[in-house]
């Protein structure tokens, strides 16, 4: 005998796990079609030197790398954005702009965990051949528009700009060199506090006694104000566009009707991916506190990597696997279940015709309808209907059938009634509009 | 510059394609729903002792096999059986009957080749836990109804029994362990013909004179009625049996209300797999040629390789790629193409929060709506409109923003006119439905 077992970091959703995924994939397809979003799918593998070099050190050892058959390097794909990017490159009559939205999984040869798998569901769109910032303010609204309709109340999407960061690092005396790893470290502040930061800045960029006040100043201030991040970053005129894209997006949002208690501009943001160049984006929910559910910003330079012609583009990223975390840790269930909504049960072998005829007159009126495919007693097959959550049984033995008629079975109320197969439907129609 | 490609023997959907195969999935989703299947989603990656053995040698050779981080053997999953099969020994207290359906990527380390790929999607309703023939049956109505919400009319649906093969065999007169080369033989019927199948047989089964005379006789029959098959099985108890099963399928079917123009039995169909148990079944389009669209059958061994306890089920299996071939070829185009609507175009930097007000007020009233989000000119804003088949454009400068109006423009007649902006929901939804 063979064990039944998945390779570690690796699961398989059942049915009422899939019920909530497949109800939040169908809300936010829904979403990105009404944006003008459209659908592509990637070959899940690529060859590894595809992704390579675009993740930064530590995410180029997550790369989930095997030979092929053939002997040739190839890889489960890290995430949506290069695919993307290569796509684009090599297809390169696709309409611009592109606007492309992926739900689809993703691999990182990551050690398994406590809620860390290797392979998980990413949810992108990103807008591929338009310059900032209002693709960019564009993404921010579908992701709160997304949010509002899986029923998220208290989360705030996270705003700020690696351009305004290369100010900030040039204001803080920081040498050009070492700006990928002052975003590093800026980018774990929400996991190791404000001190471990600073001395992490200390020992990795040369930050000096002013810089280090900057930073504790700069973290502990409760808002941002435009004048705030105007004094942080300094004179740099790329800073000052960046600032102004922060403005613009923000009067986006505005436009679209977002209270602006659900965003903000957040010059601690830092986002670890080595590859953005414009604005970036982060959301977390407040409670519970379990990181970020999206994520994303502009990448003007990953499709040059590719194509002779240098391609702006922009995404986020939804992380379906935490969204449904906190949304089964909330009891948010949005959408209704699917699955059947009446039991037709088998009496006898003699009655299979029948019985089938009277289950397809139910579906083709409209009704999710199950047939018990076995003709065992009765009370398994009820009892089969209340573990699925059945309310409704239908019972027609070889009497009910010659009278053209059934018995309709409530299985929470426990009652039956006798109702004419020709009323049937509209019984039911009656009995879940009540 | 990396050059943009990916590995030989897979593929990138783009946006057209994209909507042909989600129309497909969606409505497989529907009709499998209404019958009571439940979803499931297992991992992509199996151990590969879990796969091994259970595909024949040939299947064996093509298991996506590679060695993981850790040095353990692993595969991508080859089918959706499977892991179905892991699955319900993994987790016994899933309710029985388990009926789940499953719609995702397979891999096959096949050499590519024209219409051949590495990475293909299935689509898998089981029955789990019931024995035959109702469960069957059922599945070959839910095939029927899938293939007539597609818009087939030209196919037929193959139905034969393992059953009935063996005692076939054993009227033949060749050996017991010879059964798996003479389905093998019999399985390439369509593609070598019956004097290739024959001259085979007669090597690998050793069929003698008599033998030869009966499978001849058996294909050149136009019909096999059910005295034609009693003759060909002889007296063997199971054949008898498993003749009886698909008498049962074939009440299910009448009763369901299926033309019997749409379904026949065919004891010349054997179906390449070793795990099949009692019924087969197999779905032919008439027009064009291109093989099976539907596959599967009854494998009541194959649960309790993982399992102490021995598992009935029963499955099919629809080829996604095939399908759309198909469709594509013969322009069938189920079901709505989704995008947007109407394009919003941006007059200038100023407008960009009035413009995503007006786009947010048609998105709010249900009206898919893509935003162009980047100042360019009018004219280049249309024409993407056009590359797109989006029929409607609003266009709002600072005269109509300050007027209250728009001019909404119908790309296929050229015509423009100004509507006002309260109005312009009721005017949209006007012009959709004439």
């Amino acid at each position: 005998m063979i064990k039944p077992q998945v390779p570690k970091g690796f699961r398989d959703f059942l049915p009422p796990a899939m019920n909530l995924r497949q109800s939040v994939i169908g809300i936010m397809t829904g979403v990105f079609e009404r944006f003008g979003f459209v659908p592509l799918d990637t070959s899940c593998l690529e060859y590894a030197e595809t992704l390579e070099g675009k993740y930064g050190e530590e995410g180029d050892r997550l790369i989930y790398k095997f030979l092929d058959h053939g002997g040739r390097s190839v890889a489960l794909r890290y995430d949506l954005t290069i695919p993307l990017s290569r796509v684009v490159a090599q297809y390169p009559n696709l309409p611009r702009p592109f606007k492309r939205y992926q739900i689809a999984p993703v691999w990182r040869a990551d050690k398994p965990q406590k809620g860390r798998f290797r392979e998980f569901y990413q949810c992108d769109i990103d807008t591929v051949g338009t310059p900032g910032p209002y693709a960019d303010g564009e993404l921010l609204v579908v992701a709160d528009r997304v949010l509002q309709e899986l029923g998220f109340s208290d989360y705030t999407i996270r705003i700020n700009s690696r351009r305004v960061l290369d100010g900030l690092v040039a204001n803080l005396g920081i040498p050009a060199t070492r700006t990928t790893a002052f975003m590093r470290c800026l980018d774990k502040l929400d996991k190791v506090g404000v001190d471990a930061v600073v001395a992490e800045m200390r020992e990795k960029t040369d930050l000096d006694e002013r810089g280090q006040e900057l930073v504790r100043r700069m973290v502990a201030a409760e808002s941002t104000t435009r004048a705030d991040i105007a004094a942080l970053i300094g004179e740099s005129d790329s800073a000052r566009a960046g600032l102004d894209e922060l403005t613009a997006i923000q009067s986006m949002l505005a436009g679209a009707g977002i209270p602006d208690s659900r965003y903000r501009f957040d010059i601690t943001l830092a986002r670890g991916l080595d590859y953005y160049t414009g604005p970036i984006f982060e959301t977390v929910v407040r409670e519970p506190r379990i990181g970020s559910i999206m994520g994303g910003g502009r990448y003007d330079g990953l499709i040059g990597l590719f194509s002779r012609e240098p391609v702006p583009a922009t995404g986020i990223s939804f992380g379906l696997e935490r969204i449904v975390t906190v949304m089964d840790e909330l009891g948010m269930h949005p959408g209704a279940q699917p699955g059947a909504a009446v039991l037709v049960t088998l009496f006898d072998e003699s009655l299979i015709a029948d019985t089938m005829a009277l289950a397809t007159m139910l579906r083709e009126a409209g009704i999710a309808t199950e047939l018990y495919c076995a003709p065992v007693k009765l009370k398994k097959q009820l009892s089969y209907a209340a573990q699925r959550s059945i309310t409704r049984v239908i019972i027609a033995g070889p009497d009910e059938m010659r009278a053209g008629t059934v018995t309709l079975r409530d299985m929470q109320a426990g009652t039956q009634e006798t109702v004419a197969r020709s009323e049937l439907v509209a019984r039911i129609r009656a009995l879940e509009s009540a």
